[in-house]
């Protein structure tokens, strides 16, 4: 997949593609064959971890929805239908939602190409994206719900319906940040005067490090993860990583939810394994909070539940997890049974975080 | 509660308004008084309607927090450390969220004074806004997340910690929209050329109209309420109603959840009464889905569901939706069984909303 911001001849290729998978199924059936796409087969043990490019990849298995069987059938006509619409889409240069998506298909003609749930349509346009390896921001297609936010030495131009906008992350926005756009890659990097970048997990904290000027300090580009990440915050990482050679590091709450985190930033998710190359950024470095700061800055703490240790034992089957430093923290946080939050810091001060923590374990990360 | 942006004032206000409150205790004490707080009781039944300004207030019954008793002595001097610290972060100009709040207290030197769970926290940070009649944004305190952004035909000027900054609300931001702060008594409004204000409860029917052009079309600020508004959301809502005399619609799902959104724009919520004034905007009007609707444009349904029917029967209970057009609607609803998503307005095209319903609609409403 392109990771070029060059968005009119993107979204030419998008289109093409999209029109070339249902010319496959015209064609099979011209050549009298039954019509048919294939996929990788999309369950836990087809996935698997490539140890070259440290991201989750499909293996070699793969599925065939055929109009052999009357809901084969019925998936190929969604299909079509779906390829249809996005086309007309892509050459309006509108765009809508995956919501919108299965409403609108209660418009189309043949009620057999309407969908049944919503479920039913995401699905469907996860699989259009891995056969045509075209991204859904690329078919316009945009999430419920985005709103992470950006704030750093960093000049941008975003490409809006409403033409072009060039907005420093800091100087041009306010307390509340830069607001990162649905599909990123309409974003080009213009200029920046920046060390690294931090994602951060929770607004609180990310609200602390502004307001104590840490971005200012450190020339870092602090980029709120919001929880899990939305596929727009991980793709502007991995772009700020690749695009303007940049460190990546991750600081989150401290319990085996927010290694999770950690990893889809890094590694990639396994529902979107397809999307790995786009989204994940392997070089990204875990900052903490680590079990062993638990201990260090005896910070508070809450006791691990059922599902935490569950969570953390689990992790140490994960192909991602199988280093040394994982394996230490992991072992160590099932021993002393707790868990602690970012803000935890807040118990050494407000202050603790931007004048003592982050700049030590920093140093140590090689990262200032 | 005032609602000018003049900060540094209001600062000095809320200190002075934390000190006083202080000072009762000590003064209790010279005169030989245990020391004492008396707050409104905070429950259900002592909250009412107040029909002239059509919001929530406090009744007449109050509770008085005496150190006549262990416990009562305890909440006293966890007020007293609390006053202490938000003393101390207005006068350097700092803030702060609840929850590092709740962690920071494990830094005082009494172990009585530390609270041992957030709830205890947060409920005192109320009890301080009523009987201080300062907001917790006056306080400085943060919540954990807000979030939620306006597009429309606004230039604002933001007081943050770095300068001014002065945003149009279309031409300097990007297609995210602008971002609220978390205390936006920070923005001065400088100059705008809207004709209303549309609040709308999800992220896809928001990203809709803005791509659609419906702001630039018909000069209208869009406010992303993002499902339960945040404080701040509210706040800016009020103001641009009252400041700018701009008409406040509100524009959510067709369920019962959905109207008690609208009902907290308008006419405040339970929880915080003591800011309805600060907070609701009681001549927001509501747009929709509404259960006729569902009737007349044939939209896509989902069943009601029993809780969504306890929540109609007891919203036809609640002194908020006591008019002749709730009382319709809601029985309608009830009548039909049926529910009704913002976006399945979609299933007539993705134009509808912005070429036929909301201009339909908020011409028989005499908004435009």
């Amino acid at each position: 997949m392109s990771t070029e911001s060059d968005t009119p001849q993107k979204e030419e290729e998008a289109r093409q593609q999209l029109i070339d998978l249902a010319a496959e199924f015209y064609d099979q059936f011209a050549e009298g064959d039954v019509p048919r796409m294939t996929l990788p087969t999309r369950t836990k043990s087809n996935i698997e971890y490539d140890e070259d490019k440290d991201v989750w990849v499909y293996g070699d298995r793969t599925s065939t929805r055929s109009a052999k069987s009357v809901s084969g059938a019925e998936k190929l006509l969604k299909a079509t239908y779906t390829i249809d619409f996005l086309a007309q889409q892509l050459e309006e240069d509108r765009s809508s939602t995956l919501r919108e998506l299965y409403y609108l298909s209660e418009s189309w003609d043949l009620e057999e190409a309407q969908f049944n749930s919503q479920d039913e349509s995401n699905d469907l346009v996860e699989d259009l994206e891995i056969v045509s390896e075209v991204t859904r921001e690329d078919f316009h297609m945009r999430p419920e719900e985005s709103g992470a936010t950006l704030m750093g030495p960093l000049q941008i131009r975003e490409q809006t319906r409403r033409g072009e906008r060039e907005i420093h992350c800091q100087e041009d926005v306010g307390e509340g940040g830069y607001q990162i756009p649905n599909n990123p890659d309409t974003i080009e990097f213009l200029d920046h005067d920046a060390d690294f970048v931090l994602c951060v997990e929770t607004g609180g904290m990310r609200d602390r490090l502004v307001e104590n000027g840490f971005d200012e300090e450190y020339n870092v580009i602090v980029v709120h993860l919001k929880g899990q990440p939305a596929r727009a915050t991980r793709r502007i990482t991995k772009r700020l990583h690749d695009e303007l050679d940049l460190p990546v590091v991750v600081f989150t709450d401290g319990d085996p939810w927010s290694y999770r985190i950690y990893g889809s930033v890094a590694y990639g998710s396994i529902k979107s394994a397809h999307l790995s190359e786009y989204l994940a950024t392997p070089e990204a470095e875990f900052v903490g909070i680590r079990p062993a700061d638990i201990v260090e800055y005896d910070l508070p703490t809450d006791p691990l539940g059922d599902s935490d240790i569950n969570a953390l034992e689990s992790e140490l089957e994960d192909p991602r997890f199988q280093t040394e430093f994982w394996r230490e923290q992991i072992e160590l946080q099932l021993d002393i049974g707790k868990k602690a939050e970012q803000q935890a810091l807040a118990s050494r001060g407000l202050d603790f975080v931007t004048d003592t923590y982050l700049p030590e374990r920093l140093t140590e990360m090689d990262v200032i």
